[in-house]
């Protein structure tokens, strides 16, 4: 049936080392996008559609997108439709999606997190609605019980360099009685946007908040370091930097300030004078996080906000990106670490792309950058579209292939919904089925104190070990 | 043994949704070649070579190219060898064939329409041709009776804007008599393919047939528009675009008149120019289409003619075709839907791409723009090189990670050849294998009225539903 | 358990193939990196990590990756750390790499050539570094021994055009004692490399070598020509390109003369310039290897070196290299074919891409270029980063989907290592358990005559025919 014992475990090796090893540890979410604000102010969702799907037009884009697929109107997704009728057009949208995540994830959530076990259809539609209802106005579903619920430890936001982080410091201060952290994530994206519309705005607004002026490259450098210092001392320990598209290209430190000034007076710059900026802010970055023991987590190759009408009507995050198809995306990056590491700059590492055609090619590239401790880069866990049973199982492959899969720091949510957690166990079933089909085939050895410790290392203890989180 | 009842069928799920439900649902060969003409005049064919590898030159560049593979002297292919010769030639090479799907296709050819349940060698080489010649004379080999016997209800040509579809007309007379109709499809390539030696007479032909002379961009404008509502008075639904690159620029009404200006008069083009023109025909198109509630389907990244040798002797069509390597699909396929969106011109669309590394980039950049009815926008099935178990499955799995798989058109069989439809069943068993995998890791439920109707709906009704080819 | 009879045999006609069929056919090494001094000089090894990690520096970079991988101070890869402790760290990486080739081979090797069936952790070490130790100062543990331990009947090393190939013509007349043959590989790439700033003295390396001064493109030629003859009189059947980025552009002989005397005389080139003369240089020696019925192996799409500071303190082929991201790979070999067809001198080819997207894309390119004999044109096995269960199996499939598998000239160790041999094994099980699969799934009939000998024909009767070693 439908989501049992033994979901996605066909070896008998599987079962063994989901049920003894994997199901009992502990999550480490150490990349997602829930609010801070949320968490602290841990107030109850008014009902299934607004905790699942969109509140006030917030929500889980994977959805929305499935929605629109299924020929869903605007107004019943992230429009004033009424929230029983969302959720049919949902429940509609559920039946037509077999083999797609969402159907599972979304069965998986229901079960976990409200004990239901029914198909999502239109014959179980109502009672699905009212059971949840009735259970999301109690204390056990307000945000942090869901997420002690699910045994989290951590969780890892993602904030701009100009946050203040207070809704970090207050949850710092709840922490022990929680029973999980909450620590923020440095995302310089608008830093290496020097050609948005807002950078000047944001130059001032992230000088104010590191308490400088920044007139100058070297400002900006300085007002990094105040930054990445400052989120060090709330805790944090990653860094995050969406590369939708990467070019390295170095340059004299005069040329870094001549093109930042350039754009400080609204001088035209040239593509190169961007790609000299970006890779000057990139390797600098590198350098602080190789200072304060950081990760660097790079999320690369996606095409953002393919949809003009889209991004205007509804907006950012709203399901309206695809896969990238930068095909130089390895030359681009062995340029940059090879850089990097005649300056003696690699951090740790973790490697995302969103387009798993680069996922061979980043993997033997990372490669040829390990050394100094034990598995310094990462390929990253099957990401966004690639979260599937297929994504999951082809990342683990391939990184077991061309690395040390025992050393992987597993898996992250990415999620914006505080029912994601189930996305854990998911992962954790295709890891052990994938381990046990490995004894299977004889390619690995018939013991059990041995893979049960790899697993166990996989779902928790080499996350633990590499971030420094709990330290 | 070979080919028996539950080939391709592992799984017990797998032989129940096949047996129960997709054997039994007719075809809809939404996309092929086959030649109306042929269809109208019904001859029997001569002998097994003749209907299965090569008549007069023109025949199934599938095999001629496996053939040469093997080491198939020219003229025991496409030349003047005699019959037999050619046939043991072609025996010999599937023998060598194993794990190629002209390998299956062929014995499943021989089983469905001949009967003939012999393993194709050397051996048995005399026996299956004296086997299939003695029927081949017979009324029940006659086109129409292929294409009855595999209960097929539709078949779309694919035709010039051009042709006057005469023998689609005497068709439709028949329609009753037949139990089947012979649709046409608008592949407006020549259209496109503005720097061609042969366009400007292409223009007058165009002309000629719209019923006015074309000596402005306006004027092939109006022409095109006369050919959408000649096809769709005949029952044409469907277009079908050969895009071996594609690349999208926009450009002002002025500009285009002068870009076809500079043709008509032999001016050069620029490259821009070309890529201009050929934005500006895709949008005007694709404005017709909604018009007329078509269907466009795009094929993407051939790399046709690639020996000039072979394109010289032998012709286009005739096996030197590989896969394109256009890495920027993605990105130039955004900015189209982006630019027709913002014109409310997307029609009901089809893509495809012959290279599967493109697969799920361009299922998740589908998914920004879907909306406004069910499944507007599909993945379009495995196509040519990728019509093989693993292509199948592949482009199954990738629709239904990333859309709705239950809403799919399913499969097509792209030939030339009246006895490719157990290519429809090929495609039915591989994707009644894959959900019944799916049923068997506990992914989706036990309940064979809930799959079934999927397996139907892919199969036929929602091909029947989406083209409204019987409206 | 680990690495048993049936170790990657799932399938019941997987076991009966390899078992009854693969497992005895000798192996034809048509492709690796022995050193034929090493051979002929015979010397034992002082321990087992000398013959399997690293011995004075040299050794096998796959498993330094791997150590890096793990965090091993450099010292005790190539470094100079004593080599207990070196063996140590290599077995606290295994213990983490499962799922990795390395591991299983390490494995395999252990089995194979030392008889230890023992798992290869830190509990262990200590026995397997005695009993390996004990066993390396043996007669049987010297190189021939080890070569004659596998049944290889030949190995084709890879030898820059310059050699005078005097090892090879000492281990010729040992011929007959050694029951394998030793030949030669010609590999053009310090010709193909005009850039490189020793271009000059190698060219007067090469005339030198072939009794003549190279003043002019012509007289390279002349000089090429030479050698390859020479080579040839040697046994050499087989050329080797490592193409790591190509392009195709043709140009006059004029044109060729004037670039080339540019260089000589140390003037400036253009890109063009640089992919021009390659070209020639590529359609030339593809003409001579047609003379002489050579085969030409294309090593495309790598990305060597990519770490600056490892290149610089370790050196080439050292673990520092990775997949390569030429998007445009195909176009140029299409042309290559094209242009080369047209001159009647396609030789027999292999095409390798150490991408694996490029599979699918070069196996439909040589589809257009076949003819003249069986299968003139390989996809070439799953290589280097490839080389894996997952590899194998793509590659095999692509090969088969496209072309005529039973024609498949099969595996080669593409190695630096005595110890490599039992990789035929692991792709010898991997290819038999593939067709037992097909064979399950009704695809290919049951039958042990048929199949087994296309099993044989793959491990060794196509190699034996195809490249002439033994005429």
């Amino acid at each position: 049936m439908l989501l049992e014992t033994d979901f996605l475990l066909q070896s008998r090796w599987g079962k063994k080392l989901f049920h003894n090893h994997a199901k009992k540890m502990p999550i480490i979410d150490y990349h997602c996008h829930l609010e801070p604000k949320e968490i602290y102010e841990n107030e109850n969702y008014r009902n299934l559609t607004r905790i699942w799907l969109s509140d006030n037009g917030i929500g889980d884009h994977y959805k929305w997108r499935l929605l629109r697929a299924n020929g869903t109107e605007e107004k019943f997704i992230t429009g004033d439709g009424d929230d029983y009728t969302k959720f049919l057009a949902f429940v509609e949208t559920i039946e037509r999606a077999i083999g797609n995540p969402i159907y599972e994830w979304s069965h998986l959530e229901l079960k976990r997190y409200f004990g239901i076990d029914l198909p999502i259809n239109k014959k179980n539609a109502k009672t699905i609605w009212d059971t949840a209802n009735a259970m999301l106005s109690k204390k056990e579903f307000q945000p942090r019980q869901l997420i002690q619920k699910m045994n989290v430890h951590l969780v890892a936001t993602t904030d701009d360099p100009i946050s203040n982080l207070d809704y970090h410091k207050l949850l710092k201060n709840e922490e022990d009685k929680n029973g999980f952290k909450v620590l923020p994530t440095f995302r310089p994206d608008k830093v290496m946007d020097i050609m948005n519309t807002d950078f000047l705005t944001y130059m001032e607004q992230l000088g104010e908040v590191s308490g400088l002026v920044i007139g100058s490259y070297e400002d900006l450098e300085r007002a990094l370091k105040q930054r990445v210092q400052y989120f060090h001392e709330i805790g944090g320990r990653l860094s995050d930097h969406g590369l939708n598209t990467f070019y390295f290209q170095k340059a004299t430190h005069k040329e870094i300030e001549k093109i930042f000034n350039n754009r400080l007076s609204n001088h035209p710059l040239t593509q190169e004078d961007i790609v000299k900026y970006q890779s000057a802010i990139q390797i600098y970055l590198m350098e602080l996080y190789v200072k304060y023991s950081w990760t660097m987590q790079l999320h690369m190759n996606v095409f953002r906000n393919g949809s003009e009408k889209g991004l205007k009507e509804i907006g950012v995050n709203a399901g309206f990106d695809s896969m990238g198809d930068q095909s130089t995306l390895a030359r681009e990056a062995v340029k940059l670490f090879s850089e990097a590491e005649l300056q003696n700059v690699i951090p740790q590492t973790i490697l995302y792309s969103l387009n798993p055609n680069d996922w061979l090619t980043l993997s033997t590239l990372m490669g040829s950058f390990q050394g100094g401790m034990a598995q310094k880069i990462h390929l990253g866990c099957a990401w966004w579209f690639n979260d599937t049973r297929e994504g999951v199982e082809n990342q683990l492959t391939t990184y077991a292939q061309q690395s040390l899969l025992a050393n992987f720091v597993g898996m992250l949510t990415d999620s914006r919904s505080f029912l994601s957690y189930p996305r854990h166990e998911y992962f954790r079933r295709v890891l052990c089925d994938l381990i046990g089909e490995w004894v299977e085939r004889g390619q690995i050895p018939e013991d059990e104190e041995y893979l049960g410790q790899i697993v166990e290392d996989i779902c928790y203890n080499n996350a633990y070990e590499y971030f420094g989180f709990f330290e």
